[in-house]
């Protein structure tokens, strides 16, 4: 019987995979979350919640967030969602309509691009360098096209691992704010720093209430509890706090909302995250070693500086969909280059993941890339 | 600071609000729910789930759910959602789109209409008697439109409080297949049955894979869990499964699923419905003899056999809304008609809900909208 979404199998090493380990996860401070709450002999957790979220919960994660993005955050500029995923949903409903264009990365994250397929958004990329999403491109597309939003992860990206820089943000919130576009950014990997502190989320830029900053404890607490936020000014959560949706069911994670507010008051939510960060560094700095010892020098990639994903890129005309016929036989697999593209590019790319294995693995598994790769 | 979605005023007695007394939430069942799960060692409630839903609870609500509905449930027919709104909203999204028509009751769940108008539906709106809706109106709709689908509550309706016959319920799910709509039937209220045994959800009756059943803990354990499903044949819910949107998020509650696991192993989940059920039938009596004892005879209503509700009819001419603004200072409060309308019609009914209060703020609630009634 299959209890998780991923089912590999036995001997494969899949460094396509872009979810923590099992190992990994907080079951311990999960269960001391929940005899606090559920000691205290308060059924309100249990009722519909409010349609933005309990506010005392606000109040905590807001302490959080201001802590963790070195700038402070406004606990009524936060919506809580029942994860980034589904933040992007309620966005894709309330936000935009079938036929709308919308601007995305080239690479970016996979599944939102079938998300956006799903409903039936036009989508137009903008290319992205060491530093983001290249400005100058955005302004090309914005003469030809007024897109409903542009959707970006700014910060360790997914796939890339770059990170938007500060100026960069800066002109992106301003062009958003002149062209009247939504910016959605999904940064669910901002608090996963290791080596940098990277500038503030999108939503500290926004100057014309058109930044729409999606959060997640799937990638600090735990992906099972689908819970997220959504950072945005209060117009905009409006549209969202106001819908038939929210007032049919009320705020939508309240049960939940409750036993994660007592990992932010009992400080296990922090620990939590020390521990990962310290963890995914570790093995950042292990599969960037082991890419470096094994792999050929023409197969090039940044070391990441945050987040879950080393993106590597082998010389032009090599095709990693191919690649993967051969790899995984070989018990090795990735995501491949191509998956990540709106217009069936970066053939000679592929997604790494770092957080899934533990140090021996991500070596053997390099080892066996190097084996496949020409 | 709000907690919950519902704000009343100190003295009001609001028999409009159909949500459950805060008293009536199973705290200490969610407490050794907790335990009990969050004792096993087990983290992969923690993980992304499964598309559908975590088997094994798949497993045991099919079997709680084929008790309750005495007619047996396929585990591999549920989805687990977060909650039946979020179920309605998911297939506005994958069976809908905007422009499409669909078909509501007159009345209809208020809130459902919200979300239909958000999703910018055309609302075409048949009517309903004793017995449900009516098959003839529904026929002579599909002779002018062809629906995306029809939005039921079948048994125990909101706001209404019938129940679709068995007779109806066959040509519903005939008309269905021959015209290739689907039936979106929400049916929430069918587990709180107080006297009579409703027939099986139309999910039984589906004869052309179009029947998507909606189900709910919200009614029987707890609103704040946001766990609910869907009920409907493998190839309706693998356009659910393989959506960009669950392929992100995998399962939709994973965490919380494997809490509510517990409570249907350990029994809790029957005997919290047995005690709901209890305090319902007892509550449903209590308003309706109140009502009986209080209300000018004019005022018509059918005793509930089930559900949160009570309909009633006051004369012809007399508009609800308006009597509302008289009530409210005299401490009482209802739900007017005209919410549950689709064309601003039943200005002279008003929908009542015994599931909130206890029989002396029943009694007293009715007390006073005797008072304000001409």
């Amino acid at each position: 019987m299959q209890i998780t979404q991923l089912n590999l199998p036995d001997r494969m090493i899949d460094l396509g995979v872009g979810q923590p380990a099992i190992s990994l996860l907080p079951l311990e401070a999960m269960k001391t979350a929940a005899e606090h709450r559920l000691s205290q002999r308060d059924p309100s957790p249990l009722q519909y919640g409010t349609e933005q979220g309990n506010g005392y919960f606000r109040q905590a994660l807001a302490q959080f967030l201001s802590q963790g993005f070195y700038t402070s955050v406004d606990p009524d500029e936060l919506f809580i969602t029942a994860g980034a995923t589904y933040g992007l949903d309620l966005i894709c409903t309330y936000f935009a309509q079938p036929g709308d264009t919308i601007f995305v990365e080239e690479p970016t994250y996979f599944l939102a691009l079938h998300i956006f397929a799903d409903r039936r958004l036009n989508i137009v990329s903008l290319p992205v360098d060491q530093n983001g999403l290249i400005i100058e491109a955005l302004e090309e597309k914005l003469a030809e096209h007024r897109p409903a939003f542009v959707y970006t992860v700014p910060t360790f990206h997914n796939p890339s691992s770059v990170t938007l820089s500060a100026p960069r943000r800066e002109r992106l919130a301003g062009l958003s704010e002149e062209h009247k576009f939504l910016i959605v950014a999904d940064e669910v990997y901002h608090l996963l720093a290791y080596t940098v502190t990277p500038p503030p989320p999108l939503k500290t830029y926004d100057r014309g209430e058109t930044v729409l900053s999606l959060g997640s404890f799937s990638k600090i607490l735990a992906p099972g509890l689908r819970l997220g936020w959504i950072h945005a000014a209060r117009p905009l959560l409006k549209r969202l706090t106001r819908s038939g949706l929210l007032l049919s069911s009320g705020g939508l994670n309240p049960f939940t909302s409750s036993l994660v507010l007592s990992t932010l008051e009992l400080g296990l939510q922090d620990d939590h995250l020390r521990f990962l960060k310290n963890t995914y560094r570790h093995r950042s700095a292990v599969l960037s070693d082991a890419l470096q010892e094994f792999l050929p020098p023409a197969t090039t990639f940044s070391e990441p500086q945050g987040g879950f994903f080393i993106w590597l890129s082998l010389p032009a005309g090599m095709d990693t969909g191919k690649l993967r016929q051969v790899a995984r036989p070989k018990n090795v697999n990735f995501q491949p280059g191509v998956n990540f593209s709106s217009r069936q590019g970066l053939q000679n790319c592929m997604r790494l993941c770092f957080v899934y294995y533990g140090s021996e693995d991500l070596r053997e598994g390099v080892r066996r890339l190097a084996g496949v790769l020409p």
